[in-house]
């Protein structure tokens, strides 16, 4: 398995999301232009892939010379919500004094750090899943994608399933397709068809019926950012969710590298969440689905209060607010 | 508005759901072949629709003669769940004695009944609804379609939209868009576009977000089927909705046609599920949205314990278990 994301040739090479998994499709971005586009139509995303996109975004401004901070600034804001990608575009900017050299090391340093701390993270929760739910195998449910195409490689939260499954011991995963954008549907079936994982996907309102039904043993997601206090940003659907889990007794795992962490937020009230199109529900594949001038409701992420959370777990192990 | 479903020169005739919003298109049944077809892919649907169905139906094949009771089992059980298709089919059924026009003119008079039942019912619920939410004007949030389309006409969960409109006290309705065959964001935006109700759609994930930011006070749903003691079977999420409405004290308001109303059965656990299609999940208009071959979990209801719903609204007002 390739990298989500990566550096060759002095350009930056990405897995494009959008067209899988129809298509198997790699992009080269070679201007900042490039990257804030592929960022902001989600070609890459998230939140620990975005740290990886905001440090090899200020290396491609540095060894293109020109005004490297406020480039810098322009990728930092291209998407409001995961605090990663201003985190990847400030360690590699510390370096800018050293020259782009320096700069590019740092960045390269990173990708290879959070395949590491991915790794380790998931690990922990692995353990951690093992402790809370006596049932063998597994039945785990997934929303979004938080796997290797939101990381560097490896993934958080689906880092998990490949962990227990190394180890014979996942019976199933349970898929949220995750509306809008389907990344549950696209991406997360597509990983774990390619590690061979049995799985089914979901519409995401069926997610507390098949705990009705003693289908879930424990729910596993990523997180965009993290408070200090313990509230988790993720993919809108996380907390409906999560309130969903606790009614059934459910566990519910938050998996993220530490940089997902934001100490100067206290609680998650404070994370700013973004809108996206009114496309991504009027249209579909550029087909009309609503009325013509539909307004919508499109929110990309929620906020779960640390409460409704069984765990939150990085490469340190279990977070403490 | 004309109805849902009617009776014009020998034949059903029906507005074809599964093509709007993009197209007003009526559908003219002369078989019960086509009837069935109609209603498996829910060109018709919506459990008092459904009820109209199974009535007229069963007049088409007395009035073209044959083994009338071997056809309406057939249309008894194109659909599992909703208890009203069988129940309008007995009813058109017990006429069968007196000739084909007795059948047709106790399905006219189950239509007539049906709209008549469902203003009532909505009225009943409109009150209750001004009496449990203290706010004006009122934000109301709507899963899948209980409008005039699953009806023959006005609507159930919906048709309280329309009594608190006409008396000016909504400010919006939020429509889930209602995967996985979109009916909040094709068929309840359609009609509330038609009525010029103020509406957003919303991915069904981002329910609970909007109750968290207090833009909810009442969530307003049909029924598919209701058990003795007042569980509720409904369109997929509406399970998912009612913990999340509970969580946040948001009253959960059910309203159908007693019609709806299964006293066979002793509670929710005894209702027949449908599981339907994987290619709703799979594909999007023909296209693939996730890998060849994935498996799906794809419960078309669940089924909403009494205990987390507010109340339950027939024509005879709050329906007691």
């Amino acid at each position: 398995m390739r990298r989500t994301i990566d550096w060759a040739d002095g350009a930056i090479v990405i897995i494009d999301q959008t067209a899988l998994p129809a298509e198997f499709r790699l992009l080269e971005l070679r201007t900042v232009d490039e990257l804030v586009d592929a960022i902001k139509r989600l070609a890459v995303r998230g939140a620990p892939a975005l740290g990886a996109a905001g440090a090899l975004g200020v290396a491609l401004a540095a060894r293109r010379g020109g005004d490297v901070r406020s480039e810098a600034d322009v990728i930092a804001n291209a998407r409001p919500t995961a605090v990663n990608l201003a985190w990847g575009v400030g360690r590699a900017l510390a370096k800018l004094g050293e020259g782009a050299d320096a700069v590019l090391a740092e960045a390269l340093a990173l990708l290879t750090e959070d395949e590491e701390l991915n790794k380790t993270a998931s690990k922990h929760a692995a353990e951690l899943v093992l402790a809370e739910c006596p049932r063998r195998p597994l039945r785990l449910l997934s929303h979004c994608n938080a796997g290797q195409l939101a990381t560097v490689g490896w993934g958080s939260a689906l880092g998990v399933v490949w962990h227990l499954h190394e180890r014979g011991l996942v019976e199933e995963v349970l898929v949220d397709e995750t509306r809008p954008l389907l990344q549950g549907a696209r991406l997360t079936a597509w990983e774990l068809a390619q590690a061979d994982v049995p799985y089914r996907v979901q519409p995401d309102g069926a997610a507390a019926a098949a705990m009705a039904r003693g289908l879930v043993d424990c729910v596993l997601v990523g997180a965009d950012r993290i408070a200090a206090n313990g509230d988790v940003a993720n993919k809108i659907g996380t907390y409906g969710l999560a309130i969903a889990a606790r009614y059934h007794g459910v566990p519910f795992v938050v998996v993220a590298p530490s940089s997902t962490v934001d100490t100067k937020l206290a609680d998650g009230t404070r994370i700013a969440i973004e809108e996206r199109d009114a496309r991504e529900l009027t249209e579909y594949a550029g087909v009309p689905v609503t009325p013509p001038d539909a307004g919508v409701f499109n929110p990309a992420f929620d906020v779960t209060p640390y409460e409704l959370l069984t765990a939150v777990v990085t490469e340190h192990g279990r977070f403490t607010p």
